[in-house]
Formats: C-alpha cells, structure tokens, sequence
C-alpha cells in the first residue's frame, strides 16, 4: 500500500558531483526548489599518471554557483573517500554539517588540521533521528560497514523518498553496537520509495560478506598457534572494530598492546575518547615501554596494510623504523586485503619481512566491509523502489548492480547508470537526465589546489619517460651574434659522466642549428629555438630511441 | 638404492645471476672444472619506480670473466622472462643454444630482429634427448606450461645429477601433445639426484592446478550462451594452447577466426609454421575480411589481456582500434588473470568496455601455467633430491616452497633459499655457499643498454614528482657583472600561465640571491649556483610545499 506522495509537479534533481567514475570522491546534490543537500564530500587518491599528486578533490562549482541554495551537508561515514575533501570545499562553500557521532569527531580533526573548527557548524544525530533542513527531512539508519558509526540516509522530499544506503554490508553480529536496521529499511519501503541509490563496491561478488566477528575467532586461533613469538599486526586505522577485536584477543592471551602509525593513533585516540573503544586497563602500553615486556606478550598494531612506503609496518620492514626492528620468528599479519593497484606494494614489503625471518600471515584475516550480491539484493527487496541509482563504484561496479536490479524486475529503464555532472530528475511519474553540469577532479599537489592540471601532468609524464635535456645560449641583442654556448645540461636522460661523447654530439648539433639559423639571417627567436630543439631531437631520437623533453632558452645579452 | 657418484672430489657450483629476486630475469650458471652451462636467459619487466625503463637484463659480467669456459646456453621454454635477454647477452657472450623446436623458433625471431641469426648456433633437442658439452650431459625431459614444447633438465655432472623443473605445471590431459614426463622424473629420481631447483611461482596456493583442457570447456559454454553476438577473446600471445582451444570452439560453433595485435600474429605465426596449432582450412580470416561476415560468426583473438595501453584490446576499450569498434551486444573474454602489478589497468579496460555496452567475461576463462602445492610435492616426491634450491619467484615464494620441501623431509640445512650471485657449492658430502659474483639488474632504455643508473632514475622520480625549475642567467667573464637574466623557465611545476606571481617572485628570490652574491665579491660560480639553489628551494617549499628540481645555469659571455 504505497502512500501518496505530494509533489507539487515540481521534480526533485539528483546531481552526483563525483564517485560514479571511480572508487572515491563520493559527493552527490539533491535539489528541491531552493534547496540544496549534498550527501558525503570525499577526496579519491590520484591515479598511477596523476604524478606527484597528493590527492584529488571534486569540482563543485555547482555548488558554489547556488550558494544560497545549500543547506548542509549529509556524511554517511568517515572513510576519506566520504570526509576528505570537507576542508577543501568549505572554504568554497560553508554550510553545517550532520553526521553521527564518530564521524564528526574524525571531521572535527580534519576541520582542526585545516583551522576551519571555528567557523563549521556541526550537529551530532543520532541514529533513527531525522533532521528538517529546506525542503528535505533527511533520516539517518543504522549500518555496518568498516568503520563503526556508519548510515544510510532516507531522504524525504516532496517529490518522494529516496534512500542512500551510503558504503555497507549487512552484520547481523557487529563487534560493536547494532547490526543493520533492516526493519527500518522495510518500513521505509513499505511507505513507498522512489529511488534507490545502492553501494556497488562489491556487486561482481557472489554470495553474502562475512561478519567482522569472523575476523576475530581467526586472531583468537592466531594467538592461540602463535603463544612464543612477538605479534605483529596491520590493518587499516579506521577499522575501530578490527582494533577491538586484536585487543580483545591481546587481553584474553595476556598480551599488552602497542599502537604504531601516526593515523593508526589518531583515530584509536579519537575512537577511545568518544567511547567506541573498550580497552581494558594497563592493556595499552606505550611504544617506549615495550623493552620492558618478552616478546611473547607483546602485540603491536600498525599501519602500514597496503604498503604505503612511509607507513610504520613498511619502515620495520626496510629496516628504517627507529622503534622497532623485525626478528626472525615474529608473527606479522596483514589483517586487511590489497585494494586494486596496491598488490605489488604489499608484496614488496611481506618479501622483506620474510627475508627476516618473520612468518607473515595474510590470507584469511580480513573481511570486507561492502555488500556482496546477495546483500544487494536483500536491500533492493526490502526498500522495493521505483527507480535504482547504483553508486559508489567504477562504471563495471555500477553495471553489476543493474544487472541484480534488473534480475529483481525493475524495468531496465527505471535503472539508471550516471555519470557525475548529470542531473536526474525524479518524480513518481517519470525520471530521466534532463540536463549536466559542471564537474571534475581537482589535483591538490602540496598546498596547491588546482594549479596542476593537465598540461603540467603531461609535462611530468614526458620529464619522467625520459628527462630532459636544456640547451641554452646567449646572443648578443641587436646583431644576433652568438656570444656564449649553446651549453648543454641534461637531467634524468644518460648518466652523463659516461657519456660525454654523446652530450658533446648534442652541443655540436645544437650550435650547427643555431648558425644554420644565424647564416640564413633569421633572427626570430622562436625559429631558432624550433630549428635546434627540431635538429636535437632528431639527432636523439636516431641516437638513443629515447624523446627527453627538450628546452631551448635563449639569452639576450 | 643409489648410485655412486664419481665426483673426484671437485664440486659443482650453481651460481644464480637473477630470477631470485623477482619474477623475471632467469638465468643460472653450472660450472664444474672449465665447464660452464647457463640455462635460460630472461629478461624482467621494469619495476614501478624504474621510470621510463623498458626492459631489464641480468648482468653476465661473471660469464665474460669466464667466457672460455661457457659451452653453450640451455633454454627451458619460450617466455621472456627466460629467453628475453639472449640477444642481449650474446652479444657479449657467444655460446651455441639447445632448445627445444617451438623455443628456438621463438629464439629465432629475437635473433633475426636483432641481427644475430647468422652468428649464433642453435640446436633443436626433442624431449628425451641429451645433450654432451664439457663436463656436463644435459637431458631435456617434457613438462606442461603455459607455452608448449616446456622442458626440465635433467643435468649431469660428475658430481652428481641436477634436476630443474624449469617453469611447470602438471598437466595429465594437455591440449597438445603429452603430459609431463612423470615416469622420468621417477627414473631420474631413482638414480639418485643431488639437488632438485623447482618452480616456486604459485608455491603459496594449495591444491593442484587445472588442466589447460578445462578452459576449453568453458569457452565451449560461452561459445553456446552466445550465438548472437560477437565474441573477441584476449589472452597471452605465448599461450598456443588457449588459442588453439579457441579455434576449436569457433569451428565448432561455425565461427571465423581473426587474430589482431603484433605479437599474436607473431607467435601464431611461428607455432603454425612449426606444427603447434591445428587450424581447420577457411577458419582463419583477415581482418579486412571480417566485413564480409555478420557479427555471430566472428571470434577475435587480441593482444592487451594484462590492460597494456598499447595493446589491440585496449586500444578497442579506447576506440582508437583503426579496424575493430566495440559495440553493444558483443562478448569480450579475458581469458587471463592480471599478474600483479596490472590490475588497475584491466580495470580501466574493462570499464571502457562496458561503457561502450560490451559484455565483459573476466571470472573462471583461466587456468594458471605453473605448480600449486600439490604438484610441487609431487615432484619432490618423485625426484627426491638431496637438497631443495626453489627457484622462479620473489623471496616469499621461495620460502613457502622451503616450508613444503621441509614438510617432506627434506633436512632445514639441505634447503637452501639463495639470492642472485650466490656461488653454492654442492656434492654428495655437502652443500654450501662459499662465494658471491657480480649480479644485478642492467636497465635497457630505448637503444640504451646500463647508461640509465640510479642517478637517472632518482632525477627522474623528482622530475616526476614536482618538475623542473631553470634558472638561466649570464654573467661578464672577467667582472662577474650580470648582464642578462635570471630567467625562470619551468617544466610539469605549475600551470605557468595561472602563477605568473609565483614566476616572478622566484625570478625576484634568484636574482637577489645573485646580487647577495656578487655584492659579497663571491665570485666562484658554485656557490653562486648553491646559493640561488637554497633561497629558492626554500622559497617553494614555503609558498608550495613542493621540491621541484632545480637548475642553475651560469652563462659566461
């Protein structure tokens, strides 16, 4: 029995702003009238040619070109790819922000890194506590997913209800607190739902996630084969749960727990303080205090799960860690899997680990924190809604799910795979892509934020191909006479001391093109540059089969 | 009951010169009195940070020093990573090649591209065959792989017998000709072998591997599933078997057979030629013909199953394929697994793929070329050597091989996990490493072979990072006057034409540094060079938190 919904013949506008080329970058608007939500406001990290890129951040100049309009934003949880780019897009575009408890205390270290503590307001909601903001009432359910504190969102407009599961899985035996509120998603769904936007992470996986609990019988069975050596465990910092549970299992074997990795400790500080950690006492030790303990009642947790170079796991292993050397017999696990583009990271450093003598443990000891098919389908069944909007994925990811919509009978054109930048319109009569706007990805490269683009990456992809090489030469300013080189200075192309030769063959080109300028009169410079950096990179490319970057400056003296 | 070895009381040395650190780069001395043999001759893929590189190959500096003695190389198979670095190395080190007829038709066409087919003896050896050279007998025994025509060695020396498994699998129904030698390795094994060296590739997975065979049944079952469309299969160029099972099913399902990209084509051609692939008449079509034919009849085998951005696949994915277009409806196989390293770039492809409405198969169209648990016992047990040398695989691949061959029986101390340039000394009293040899990596760049090092690789991992700022400016010769200049030209740093502020303050911060300079009367060019160097370094790091590299050059006029 659906309700009738009032909605005024207006539409209301879905807008993703980003997340739907990619894992990351997850920001979506939702327009009513004059207002304006947005759902979650996270960073991606650069792909393998963003070079030297720290981070990338969504474009909202949709937001900012309807400032009045934004009302707030909605966080789901507080993984990066849904907190990061906060910082960044409040100082374009300040408005409250609502989330549960734990995830505003990880905001609030961010806002506090980035001096913005002070002028963002932030409302704590509770689960199953809704918030009216402009033409929405926004409802937050209980979730699971990998880190504690997660939710989806009810969206009620006047055009309807849309329900945004935000990143899940369904734990009907979660390590802390509630499993998922299923009841609520099938109430909700019984009133009547006009859109679905669904996590897609996991939709090619078959079957159903295991419960984070599973992950802690294993560290029990661990502990229990493992009673003699050092134990040595990484996992992702945010998974507060995963923490709890090493600590549950240090506890039960009489261990005591050091804590390593600068995120590691700030969200285990943050995690403690809000109550989400239960650390029995004299359990935590400092890292200074551990030469006061055996080995064998010791358990370190670090970061370090993916291999990140300047990780603490990934500093022991290369032997550069200050605190703490790997001997042979510790116990390392990788309490976590390799996200897609990690593999050989995670490889090079359980190699280095095993070359001293540790036993590293990585199969087996994690479980995901995103909803395989049959979760999908569970969601899909008891929200029951007219329209599916997959989210949270590469564009296989989303297909994946239509498919599971489609299987579930939802038309095939009630399914609707976006891009960020289109603007859905939804109403109980028809949805359909009326209209784009602007988006992207923004590169922040220090404390720069947009000044590389992609001219500059192009440039940085050739500097790294094969170097560059710098011809330089003074000519005197009225007669063109060449008054000095050209000299030549090359970087990251030939080793140079064992190939002088060559690099005195440059020279030679270089100056036969300038006076092959210089006896023609041609007295514009950027035909001389063109004449050597053409005749340069001729002479290379027959030489070496290699293109450095080639440039050409020219003095005037 | 074993036979008693005449070792005159002279030990064999086997001396590892790469494939131990990697997976890649093979090559492994033998050397008894003033006989030296190598077996295989790989190169290895560049490494994430080996910027620009484009293959990498052992040095042989150990086997010139020694060039008199070095009979002839020995090749187990027809992979890269086995065969990739002959040309390259008999170059310096000219000795006859044994191989088995597909391996040294593929040796061949490496031969010919790089001139060297006139120059260089080679011998086709059928399985069971032995061949005599110095102090050695080498005996190729069949074996199953990812390549047909595979081979372990069986080498004898008066010290006592050596077996090397080369890279294999165990396969009891092979798609061409017979399973591996079982009977053999029992015989061999029987006699009494000193030390067997087996592949440790897949040593970390239970089980056994599948047989080649059970691909040809699922492509069957695809084959069935889709008779309306079209269906383009990417796998391993070098995997004559899958493609041999491919043209089995497109013949069976009344399908023309197109093969695109250079080294498909290539290897195909050569496997035919010689007699490995059964190619019913009118089965194989050009590419130009395809036209002639509807969309349900055609199967295209493609290049670009690992993602490889100028492969025909990816190119398709891109649509910049001058021949094929993806359309929706067809069916696109990769039959393949991505090997480490390239998973995010088959992600990439089969997004596009999708996005342009393909149907992408990915799961379950693969079985892997090399031993699991299973078979790797099986080989000892079956060979039961006296010490273990795992070989074929990063150092945790060896060390789970160690842990089977211990869980066999085999003594701790008789296994031996070696690294690249260990000379081990083994006979029947005892095994030991007694000395170290020259190894390492040598980097080929274009035309380029070792004139890239770690200097370049480090300049251009900077340049990668955050570019290059020039700074030119030309000083009088005898009063140090500056007469032009500085100049700023940057590369990959920042959008220059958006921080023209930032251009100029740099200019401003060298050219005071200059006159601090010259107004201290500091006239040696170094440290006016370290001078502007520091001010400006600390200048960006300041405003941009970012280390581009800087070049100072100092014109004399």
């Amino acid at each position: 029995m659906k309700k009738k919904v009032n909605n005024g013949g207006e539409a209301l506008k879905i807008i993703p702003l980003g997340g739907l080329e990619q894992i990351g970058m997850n920001i979506t608007a939702f327009e009513y009238g004059d207002s304006i939500i947005v759902v979650d406001c996270g960073l991606s990290f650069p792909e393998d040619d963003m070079l030297g890129i720290d981070l990338v951040i969504p474009d909202v100049t949709y937001l900012k070109d309807n400032i009045d309009k934004v009302k707030g934003f909605f966080i789901t949880h507080g993984h990066e790819d849904h907190i990061g780019a906060l910082p960044y897009v409040l100082k374009e575009v300040n408005a409250p922000i609502y989330a549960t408890k734990l995830t505003i205390g990880l905001i609030e270290n961010k806002l506090t890194e980035h001096n913005l503590l002070r002028t963002t307001k932030r409302k704590i909601v509770r689960h199953g506590q809704s918030i009216n903001l402009g033409a929405f009432r926004v409802e937050f359910i209980k979730t699971n997913h990998s880190i504690v504190d997660a939710s989806a969102l009810a969206i009620y407009s006047p055009a309807g209800i849309v329900v945004h599961t935000g990143d899940f899985k369904v734990d009907y035996t979660p390590v802390f607190g509630d499993a998922i509120d299923l009841q609520r998603f099938a109430e909700i769904g019984k009133k009547g739902v006009l859109a679905l936007m669904c996590d897609s992470t996991n939709a090619e996986r078959t079957g159903f996630t295991m419960s984070e609990r599973t992950v802690g019988k294993v560290f029990d069975n661990i502990f229990a084969e493992h009673r003699n050596t050092r134990i040595i465990i990484a996992t992702f910092a945010s998974n507060v749960d995963r923490v709890q549970q090493i600590i549950n299992s240090a506890y039960k074997y009489g261990r005591k727990v050091v804590v390593e990795g600068r995120s590691m400790v700030n969200i285990i500080g943050t995690a403690s303080e809000l109550g989400y950690l239960d650390i029995p006492d004299k359990t935590l030790i400092d890292i200074e205090q551990m030469k006061n303990y055996p080995d064998e009642q010791m358990v370190l947790i670090t970061t370090g799960s993916q291999g990140e170079s300047m990780a603490a796991l990934s500093r022991m292993a290369a032997s550069i860690h200050k605190k703490v050397q790997i001997k042979p017999g510790d116990t390392v696990i990788f309490s976590s899997n390799p996200i897609p583009g990690n593999e050989k990271a995670v490889s090079k450093v359980i190699n280095e680990l095993s070359m001293k003598g540790a036993d590293v443990i990585f199969q087996d000891v994690h479980v995901s924190g995103h909803a395989c098919q049959e979760e999908i389908k569970l969601i899909y069944s008891l929200v029951h809604p007219k329209y599916a909007i997959p989210v949270h994925g590469e564009y296989r990811h989303l297909k994946a799910q239509a498919q599971l919509a489609e299987g579930l009978g939802i038309p095939k054109d009630n399914i609707f795979l976006l891009t960020s930048g289109d603007v859905l319109e939804v109403s109980e009569e028809r949805a359909q892509v009326v209209d784009r706007v602007q988006t992207g990805a923004i590169l922040v490269d220090g404390l720069g934020v947009g000044d590389v683009g992609n001219i500059v990456l192009r440039d940085r992809q050739r500097l790294a191909e094969d170097g560059i090489v710098t011809v330089v030469l003074a000519l005197e300013k009225y007669t063109n006479q060449l008054l000095s080189g050209p000299d030549i200075v090359s970087r990251g192309f030939v080793y140079v001391r064992e190939s002088e030769d060559l690099m005195e063959e440059c020279r030679q080109v270089a100056e036969d093109a300038v006076y092959k300028c210089l006896d023609k009169k041609i007295s514009e410079w950027s035909k001389i540059k063109n004449t050597i950096r053409d005749d340069l990179s001729e002479f290379l490319w027959k030489r070496t089969k290699r293109s450095p970057m080639l440039l050409v400056i020219i003095m005037e003296v």
